[in-house]
């Protein structure tokens, strides 16, 4: 939060302090909804929370439920996030440290950002292989337990104890990752690529990026792939790999109290953010196997500043990753060095030579892309529904573990009764590429087709949908499997779990992909080209995929990545081009809603067209707090203290007077570092009477980031307060700033392409009229009827 | 160039306007050499050349000639480039205009720029099928009728005659391609990649982006491809691209006096660079049938900021090309409809099944990327001396003819004698890969290994070395081929004839890449994995490629979606990483060596690391030449007027005063915006009389976009010299400024990242101060020996 003094709509004030966590899957808070009670009041803005270790006294928390009852919806903009200060600061000791760096020394730092790539591609390549093969154990556990006893009781009669056998061990898995994550880390559930895509757009969310998430994520969705969900594992390795990049580029674990003492150069945000990137495009990699998609994913979330060499450090990274993967899978598949599995999924070969598409195709591929936004769109629509259901009602760990339960004892009875009552039996192949071939009621030699999709891992269902010859499946078997598994996926995702939606959306497209090749064949007469129904399931999960996330570019890439065939690349774009547009008309993509439900000061791409008659006067804040270059301590730590504000970057002006007249701006300093200078107590009395032992050092303010310590830690006795502090050496002398006429599109241009945290507002003789922070410009969106804004709260 | 007046080693003023040909390729003016007598003098400095239209008086002609006696080499920076404005100017007409403009007039223009994307694509597509049936077409005909008469001449003896037939076919098709190059349009020359990575890095080419450019580009690749030279209509097509790309965007073509008065709305450098982005890479697409490596090309060279809906329409713009070349080539091979060739150049398919790599393989690899590197630093010397040996001495149009058709002779010569002295005999297959198998003296059943290396095109060749069995080649072919064709290649680059050096670098690369894997195969005892020789002709030929052009990401990708298969990208990533360290610490890329020694103020991705202790004070131009807000028509015309300047953008100040104490900034206004003011007669004086008859609109701007009229060609008459002029309406009233003391990394930064032409800068009180443009940037750059600066030359 930076300098903000108007347009706020808040009912209390002196809670700002403390980390937040914002949960952006519905998921609650912890410790404080305990003490609230039974939830029938209009909760949707209770997504505040605090920090785990944080004391909370009687006061504060009738002051918080005070809080909580502003209505809270997507027409509000969060004032609770901050940002990432991807701007460096240059001040005199960064321009010193810089200075007396040899061009040797940047070239050692430029390898050891090559050494972080490598080690975070490997780290993430390491973990998606880990949970690829718990996955496969413990599935492979649980589906050969449930066949013996369904294969027992064929026989016998009385089926439903296999059936309870089978809820028993999925609601059991489910219940072990949920209470992980809902009473541990709360931040775990979902996919995180939400999360992720705030943090990329250079949104701090807390917690989002530590070593304990890390543990839980990866805990939670071995724990839900395994209890059968309607999940993939594909979105949290996304995660998880940013969470490794933040990890190991900063040579430091805080969770675990470690300090290596390197890459300590790597400790601010800028760094850390492109790091971040890098691990979000090895996480994309490892998933997919799609390396080049993985930097187009991190370039579409994340990228302010095309850098080359960064691009290539990213690139490098994912390679690796999917390589570590690759050949640690071919060696737990006891086929050392056959690197040909580069990815978690695994779409199958597609050759070129037999599934070719023809140019009369494409309106077909159109429509089934249009298909796949109308379906997508319902999705979307039903899973907001569903989540402010969530945020309303399901707020407590232990409802939102029952939840989950309840999800995974339906998902398998759904599964069985379907299975139960079908009856298209396939003849068993030579082949045998069905994992676990249940033959129920068919006759010997043969198997139940509906299992193949229900008693199986996701991953194995879009494989068998894909390659499966014409004829494995019948028309009603995909008809019934797409219906149940769509409301399955909708009610799954959204759950205090960790688990993606990559996986059941491609799943569900793939199922009414093939439905679609099938009743084509049907149609017409030639069997020659339309014979392949595996073309039209890749075609239907592509547009199922894009009609719920919305990505075009890098889900392209990834598609092509993942088919290893670049053949389909012109079909893909058209389909997810035709199921973004159609979706966008009905409703935006699931990673946007979940954010706007977050009331996330996200900033998109560009300033809403239409916003040229907006100038920098009109969206500023102001008036602003400024500080004089050498100003008094007392003044300065009853700023910061000043909760009702909170602001996080204060220009410093030659002569701030105390009326309204501004000074004129000679930098930019920001809370963190006024921190670090009280700690260290940097009066002006103290240097000249010799007091302060050393200089101030960078090092200093890294050692400190990013848990910055709160005002209140920092003790000031009633004398010091009457020193003075020179903040000339340690502001930024040359803040962006940008006149008061500036229109929107302009300042939003500058503030998104150098990815800034404060943009000073000045007037023609130079002095401070204003601040623009993020939540300035994020506030203006386009809605039905032009330009919109948002309304800022303090929730 | 701007407001520059310091460090600048001139010889001479007064020949600073009219349009420039810098051009790249070595190839000299036309007019203004054939006046120059015979070159002994030392003239690497005269690339400056004039406008073909415009007429030289005697006078001016002896100051060009003592001009050109600067000796000129990399260590300048030519002031002769303009920049373009990437950044709008946002002046009261522009708002105006934005602000009239609806929520759906926005979407409009969106249409409209997706529709010129897929037209550009259509056409780049179109143009890429006719160079490749053309080419077909011609060289098949050449290579029957030769191949006719050497079976004929193989009997009777005298396959001298042979050999001359062969030379003069070859020679005759050089020299009509040549001769419309060097006579017609010099700029067509080679490639074309300098000069578009130069258009996307900012600086305005002139004649790069014209319709009759790329007529002659299309006509001389055809001519070069066909008259058999160690060349590639690869490269080209992404110059076409980039023309067709300017010209549909724009909705006219100056060359043909036509326009269809639409897309008006894009009629400056921003829109426009912004479409030649996506011409490049559609060009990319449709040379390589890689679309997404065509993106990332445009984006590795053009992109400052990176925005999701240009890349999308970029991507749009590639797809819609490789598309189009496939569709209409399945159509011209007979088979409508199957569209599996979807680039010029087809690597062939790479099945992952049977060409597996393995880990032990990875150091081998490595091994080939340094050996790359090696012999692509090579490859780039040899060529860096031709060039300046070209330079210097091969300037006039005919010489340049002369050399080509040597060239092209002596290819042919070098080719027959490779394949008469080779007796590697081959068994002709059953399938019959060889288009035209050379019997000569082998053996009935038996055809001439080293002529299908030789006696193919060279796409041809290079698919061949990939695909042909193990054993078709003996390692002495392989060698001796690898010899030849890399002096060849070196030679011809450079040569004033459209050409690219994509698939020459490949077919070296791919020589001796499979002899390296039959070196390897004959070492090793294992036969299976070595096997293949075909693999290490891919990375072979990566490494070669990356070893000459230093290109990573986008060549990654181009050459992994080429082979259609992504197994071998890791390889190739490593590949060319190591080819470019190794390359790197010899000398630059080829690309970069010729965009130097035309000493174009290119910007890199960053400022030199080591440049933190110089500050924008240093690096500005001053004094800067402001205007008031009213100022004197005579004080404009003056200015404008004056050559030995020449500036191109001015600050408009509050009050400009005559002696040195500046003014305080309340605007930006453009050279080419004055000049249409003053056409237009927009003066105070005339406004209040009633005399001019309408206002001024954008409209007028873009009219004369983008060839407005030199100052000369303006009559203001004495009486007209005395009125005013108002800028406040038509000044930019919002120009990025940076204070003095901002480090000079953080002003490239914000210059890079932008897309500026001009940063003005100001000191604490907002005066102007001094003005940094592209030049005051490019002019540090990292030397052996730390930080150098080039020296600015007004060549």
């Amino acid at each position: 939060m930076a300098n903000i003094a108007k347009k706020v709509s808040w009912s209390s004030r002196g809670d700002d302090r403390g980390e937040r966590t914002p949960l952006l899957n519905g998921a609650e808070d912890v410790k404080y909804n305990r003490q609230l009670s039974a939830g029938g009041l209009f909760h949707i803005g209770r997504l505040s929370t605090v920090d785990l270790e944080e004391e909370i006294t009687p006061e504060e928390d009738i002051l918080r439920s005070r809080l909580k009852e502003i209505p809270h919806n997507e027409k509000l903009l969060s004032l609770k996030f901050e940002s990432l200060d991807y701007d460096n600061s240059e001040n005199q000791l960064f321009l010193e440290e810089e200075r007396r760096m040899s061009h040797m020394g940047f070239g050692c730092l430029e390898i050891r950002r090559w050494v972080i790539c490598g080690l975070i591609g490997f780290l993430t390549g390491l973990i998606a292989c880990m949970i690829d093969i718990a996955v496969e154990k413990l599935a492979g556990y649980k589906y050969s337990v449930v066949k013996q006893n369904i294969v027992k009781f064929t026989e016998l009669g009385g089926l439903s104890i296999s059936l309870i056998l089978w809820a028993v061990l999925n609601s059991a898995f489910v219940m072990v990752g949920a209470i992980a994550v809902a009473f541990f880390e709360p931040i775990a559930a979902g996919s995180g690529i939400p999360q992720i895509k705030c943090y990329l757009n250079g949104v701090k969310i807390p917690r989002v990026v530590r070593l304990k998430t890390l543990a839980i994520k990866v805990f939670g969705v071995i724990c839900s792939v395994a209890g059968g969900l309607a999940v993939g594992k594909e979105g949290p390795m996304i995660h998880s790999g940013a969470v490794v990049a933040a990890g190991v580029s900063q040579g430091r674990s805080t969770s675990l109290k470690k300090d290596f003492k390197i890459f300590e150069y790597f400790r601010r945000d800028t760094e850390k953010r492109d790091f971040v990137s890098a691990g979000a495009a090895a996480g994309v990699s490892a998933a997919f196997g799609a390396p080049v998609g993985g930097v187009l994913f991190s370039l579409e979330e994340g990228a302010s500043f095309w850098n080359q060499l960064l691009t290539w450090r990213i690139f490098f990274a994912s390679m690796v990753s999917s390589f570590t993967l690759n050949f640690f899978l071919s060696i737990y598949h006891g086929k050392p060095g056959e690197l040909s599995s580069p990815g978690l999924i695994n779409f199958g070969r597609f050759d070129s030579d037999t599934v070719q598409y023809n140019l009369y195709e494409i309106p077909l591929f159109i429509i089934m892309g249009a298909l796949g936004g109308v379906l997508g769109a319902l999705f979307n629509v039903i899973n907001y529904w569903l989540t402010i259901f969530r945020i309303r009602y399901i707020h407590r760990p232990c409802l939102q573990v029952m939840e989950a339960m309840l999800v995974a004892a339906v998902t398998a009875t759904v599964s069985f009764a379907m299975i139960y009552f079908s009856n298209d039996c396939q003849p068993l192949g030579q082949d045998n590429t069905e994992e676990y071939p249940l033959q129920l009621f068919c006759a010997d030699g043969e198997y139940n087709s509906m299992a193949t999709a229900f008693f199986n891992t996701p991953e194995r269902s879009v494989r068998s949908l894909f390659h499966n010859p014409p004829g494995s499946y019948n028309p009603l078997t995909l008809g019934v499997f797409t219906l149940a598994y769509f409301f399955l996926a909708v009610w799954t995702y959204g759950l205090t779990v960790s688990a993606g939606v990559f996986i059941p959306s491609l799943l569900i497209g793939a199922a009414w992909g093939r439905l679609f090749g099938i009743l084509l064949s049907t149609i017409t007469s030639s069997q020659s080209i339309w014979a392949d129904p595996g073309k039209y399931a890749l075609i239907g999960a592509a547009a199922q995929l894009g009609g719920i996330v919305r990505m075009t570019l890098s889900l392209t890439v990834i598609l092509v990545e993942a088919t290893g065939n670049v053949t389909y690349g012109f079909p893909i774009m058209l389909v997810l081009m035709t199921a973004k547009i159609v979706g966008d008309y009905f409703i935006e993509g699931l990673y946007d809603i979940h954010i706007k439900l977050q009331s996330v000061p996200f900033l998109h791409w560009d300033a809403p067209p239409t916003s040229h008659w907006l100038t920098a006067r009109e969206v500023m804040s102001s008036p602003v707090t400024c500080f004089n270059r050498v100003d008094k301590v007392g003044r300065i730590v009853d700023v910061l203290s000043n909760t009702s504000t909170n602001h996080n970057g204060f220009p410093v002006v030659a002569h701030a007077t105390e009326n309204d007249e501004p000074g004129k701006i000679c930098g930019l300093i920001l809370r963190s570092q006024l921190i670090v200078l009280l700690k260290h107590k940097v009066f002006v009395e103290r240097a000249s009477s010799g007091l302060s032992q050393r200089k101030l050092q960078l090092k200093d303010f890294r050692d400190a980031y990013p848990r910055f310590p709160p005002i209140q830690s920092i003790h000031v006795s009633q004398d010091e307060r009457e020193c003075m502090m020179d903040l000339t050496e340690f502001m930024n002398p040359t803040p962006y700033t940008v006149p008061q006429e500036t229109s929107l599109p302009r300042v939003f241009k500058l503030f998104r392409a150098l990815g800034l945290r404060h943009l000073v507002v000045v007037d023609n003789e130079n002095r401070v009229v204003g601040l623009v922070t993020r939540k300035d410009l994020a506030r203006y969106h386009l809605g039905k009827d032009g330009l919109e804004e948002l309304q800022l709260a303090q929730t």
